[in-house]
């Protein structure tokens, strides 16, 4: 898989890219990313990509010519068509569906935008607009390196182990149960006692009954899409009734 | 204000923090940023960080011994007390309210996770965990950064025009409202009429009700805490309908 990103501060994405599993992937082929200075394509001394709002305003815009320059030269640098991604707060929030949907391109185009925003119409050449929070940034550079992450850790053979994507917070709508490692009693705090029985049975069961409640007790909005047993619903039922009392005790 | 981060991988903060508007804030003193090998508060010539989980699983977990050390040693580096934030999907979602009041303490210390997850005993260590969406990453330090490019644009001085945080998205729980800056048409594109006629009370009005308008179209949850008068109400009716009414006709 194939990312480019246009940025003013094409210089951040490396060490990130080039670190940890992202690196690992990477120097094995998984995928390649290649980081693009906006201001190649301006055509003024000083390089200009800002201008003042038209109505006034403070805050400089990001100009129209050189994205739309970058983008068409960048899209041609190789033979697949990129899916083009802008980045806004105005955005569709990115989730981890949007991350295994993007995990089946070939090619990736990040457009990261700095300053006060864009100017609109550059938005006509985006295939999607994706907001990563409701929190605003310094610029897209973030956004770009997080969807990365989330995608390439999706890609065949970029995690160590193949099944490791499976298991996780989101992959089945619930959050993950908790997890322990030794040493089994660290200062005074010890390890659930099931997790030590050699039982597979049961710390399976265990298991899926905490992501069950920590799921109900955080975040109660993922249950909806959960497919959840008429008993499971009953614990999910019960994790958030004894909260809620537990904190009406307070 | 100073940030410190505790991380496998510390040399991937630098970059970035040290590029752009946060560079130039950093440099003029608004904020300190502070990576930390968690390798150096391990006992083993291997300087192990991970563990098996116990009951079994695919993947590694972080041990809890570097993470207690770290947090208390780096903890102890500056005389205030850090504010210590975790990273995980089972967290609190990040928005712009925890930006601004993260942006009143005096020192934030990361703790970035990596691999499968943590022991869950390290989390009694947290003042806060902190999710920054509903998808998977591999590790904390993107979220670490994100988290500190939010909190640090809000810092006094810290972007060039002392009032740019007011005005933008998220703000006043509204969308912002679209802009445009030079050349007036673009690839037969027009800049809308009414910003190039120097009229700033039309102008504002405009404005207010594209940002509403969009705001409807795009994220409708949000109107909720917006402050709206019932004509603005009517506009963002209006506006949802009118969307509805559009993709009907398609």
């Amino acid at each position: 898989m194939r990312f480019d990103a246009i940025s003013v501060i094409p210089s951040v994405f490396e060490s990130y890219v080039d670190a940890s599993i992202l690196g690992r992937a990477k120097a094995r082929g998984i995928f390649e990313f290649h980081a693009h200075d906006l201001r190649t394509w301006t055509h003024d001394r000083h390089r200009t990509v800002d201008d003042a709002p038209f109505g006034g305003g403070q805050g400089m815009l990001m100009k129209p010519e050189p994205i739309f320059e970058a983008v068409e030269a960048v899209s041609a640098m190789a033979e697949q068509k990129p899916h083009v991604i802008f980045f806004s707060p105005c955005g569709k929030p990115f989730s981890q569906r949007d991350a295994e949907r993007l995990s089946n391109c070939d090619r990736i185009l990040f457009v990261c935008g700095r300053y006060e925003g864009m100017d609109e119409r550059v938005y006509t050449l985006a295939d999607e607009v994706i907001s990563l929070g409701d929190y605003v940034l310094t610029g897209g550079e973030l956004a770009a390196m997080t969807v990365t992450d989330a995608v390439v850790r999706l890609l065949p053979g970029a995690l160590g182990d193949a099944q490791s994507p499976v298991d996780e917070s989101f992959a089945g709508s619930l959050l993950e149960y908790e997890q322990y490692t030794r040493p089994a009693t660290y200062r005074d705090m010890d390890v659930p006692e099931i997790l030590l029985s050699g039982d597979h049975g049961a710390i399976d069961c265990w298991r899926r009954e905490n992501a069950i409640k920590r799921t109900a007790l955080m975040r109660p909005d993922l249950l909806e899409g959960a497919d959840l047993t008429p008993r499971e619903e009953a614990i999910a039922r019960d994790a958030i009734d004894g909260h809620e009392h537990g904190e009406e005790g307070c």
